[in-house]
């Protein structure tokens, strides 16, 4: 591969005057400039992103941090945040977590290893290491510190209104099935869901799931645990999560909604590949992902974030199965 | 941020022999490695990552290309690809090109610049620039040249399989929807279904969609203008676009597989949620990422990867739609 001692050679510079010029970090003549323009063109070279971020102290580098893509908001998100960034002339390092504190340890050390100018983090685990880090982070869903800026929808209110709806619509018999108690998202919904019942002056029933995904095995054997029969309306923590049990209530020979009414959340594009389409609470996705990536920015740019927590609304989607 | 000076200094050493054990770039006495060694615990200090990519000549960085993750396949691939990345010891870049041949070539010189160690691109565009990259390329579905690995799944016979499975369930007025010409892998689906549509003497009716995701706005409209009721059995080139469908059948009054049968393309974790479940033809996605990954592994540590295409078998999941 081309070298900056080719360019140097051909251009009949110094290796100092050609480093100044691609790092732009000094004086270079019109006429040099044009001349190491000319051979960069004719030889087809890249520079060195290493040596750029080292000599710039700039990596020019974002790291994203997701549990996982399985989850179409997750995978939504990223895309989105990915393109983003790269048309802003970032580049994007990738990491998962799997949900383990250890694996987002690693994924942490690996962008400090790469000194990256930031980060965007989903539903982060280790707070304290994530509030020391001395680039600009944003954080989705979980609140870190009063330094560090956090994105969330407004999940306590998607509670209330999935609560709200199912009432609306006559249940009485309601069972909330909450998302792991370490996802801080996930409790507030479940919050949300709680005190509107109380306001109502009901008891609803609340089952947890221990996991996030659909894809664990286990999901068919805990909703096979559930007497459904019993309750008239349901508020599933995601949707993902809602389509796996609608369709075990389905294979059951429960009517939706006419015997039991149900209600996600998210609002993925999974919603409307079922029958009947699914009632969901939205977190916009792109809101959500345009929202970090614009704060990101303005941080990295060294502006400041006046709010500590962007607080996107969510919207009641009304469909088939309510 | 603790700097390799700060590091020498602590432990009384040159800054050059600190480089030379964390670099593993030549010669420290042990002594020397366990006082380096210590104050690097005491201190936090992480090696910048562009210093040892370029000291070594060795970014451990691989870059991933997909054309977005929206589309649950990729969404799985590059988790389990991203996973093991992490998990060998390299980073992953990501970079997406939403099937645009300007957005890969930005692409592709951004990983240029990161000196990329390998690459796994996923529904490549340039092939000739691909062709001339001077580090290990894995191409997922598109065929690049004879020196670059290409994995992909049996597509053709895959084809073939819902021919036959449609046939065989009684099936004579057959519908393809197949995906845009410039896929390889799914024109080599619709060449398997015509090639054994031709082999039984029956004529098959094939429409081309334009776009590879149901979130594409203009899918209800591409699927109001087919007359469904002429045919019994359809065969849709992925599980994303079939769910589409499935669901625009049902709204219509369709009943599956009573009036219509349907087999789509993936066996991704959708065909589940929907009920009916679906009939696809499964690419096992597990082991065409690992595929990937371990012969890009191969390349990057120098070794030869004999056959230059790995085929992955595909297999017919037989659920309710037929």
């Amino acid at each position: 591969m081309t070298s900056i001692r080719d360019i140097a050679l051909k251009s009949g510079l110094s290796i100092a005057t050609v480093s100044r010029y691609i790092n732009a970090s000094g004086y270079v003549s019109s006429e040099a400039a044009s001349r190491i323009e000319s051979v960069i063109k004719a030889e087809g070279y890249i520079p060195n992103q290493h040596a750029k971020a080292l000599f710039n102290k700039a990596s020019r580098t974002i790291g994203l941090v997701f549990p996982s893509l399985v989850n179409p908001f997750f995978a939504q998100m990223s895309t989105i945040l990915g393109n983003a960034v790269q048309a802003a002339g970032f580049s994007t390092i990738l990491c998962f977590t799997e949900d383990r504190a250890g694996q987002e340890r690693e994924a942490l050390d690996l962008l400090k290893g790469y000194r990256v100018e930031g980060m965007v983090i989903c539903r982060a685990i280790n707070k304290t290491l994530i509030d020391q880090l001395n680039f600009p982070v944003v954080s989705f869903e979980t609140s870190i510190s009063p330094r560090v800026v956090t994105v969330r929808s407004d999940n306590y209110r998607g509670g209330r209104m999935a609560f709200e709806h199912l009432y609306e619509r006559g249940c009485r018999r309601l069972l909330h099935l909450k998302g792991p108690t370490a996802f801080q998202a996930t409790q507030d919904r479940c919050r949300g869901f709680l005190d509107a019942a109380r306001d109502r002056g009901l008891q609803v029933d609340v089952r947890e799931a221990a996991n996030d995904y659909a894809l664990n095995q286990n999901v068919p054997n805990e909703l096979a645990n559930i007497q459904f029969d019993q309750y008239d309306g349901l508020f599933v923590f995601n949707d993902i999560n809602c389509l796996t049990t609608v369709n075990h209530l389905q294979r059951q020979g429960f009517r939706i909604p006419a015997d039991i009414k149900v209600v996600g959340f998210d609002n993925s594009y999974l919603t409307q590949f079922v029958e009947p389409h699914l009632t969901t609470i939205e977190q916009p996705v792109k809101d959500i992902s345009m929202a970090c990536f614009q704060h990101l920015i303005r941080l990295i740019g060294g502006g400041t974030v006046t709010e500590n927590e962007v607080v996107v609304p969510v919207n009641l989607i009304k469909r088939d199965t309510t």
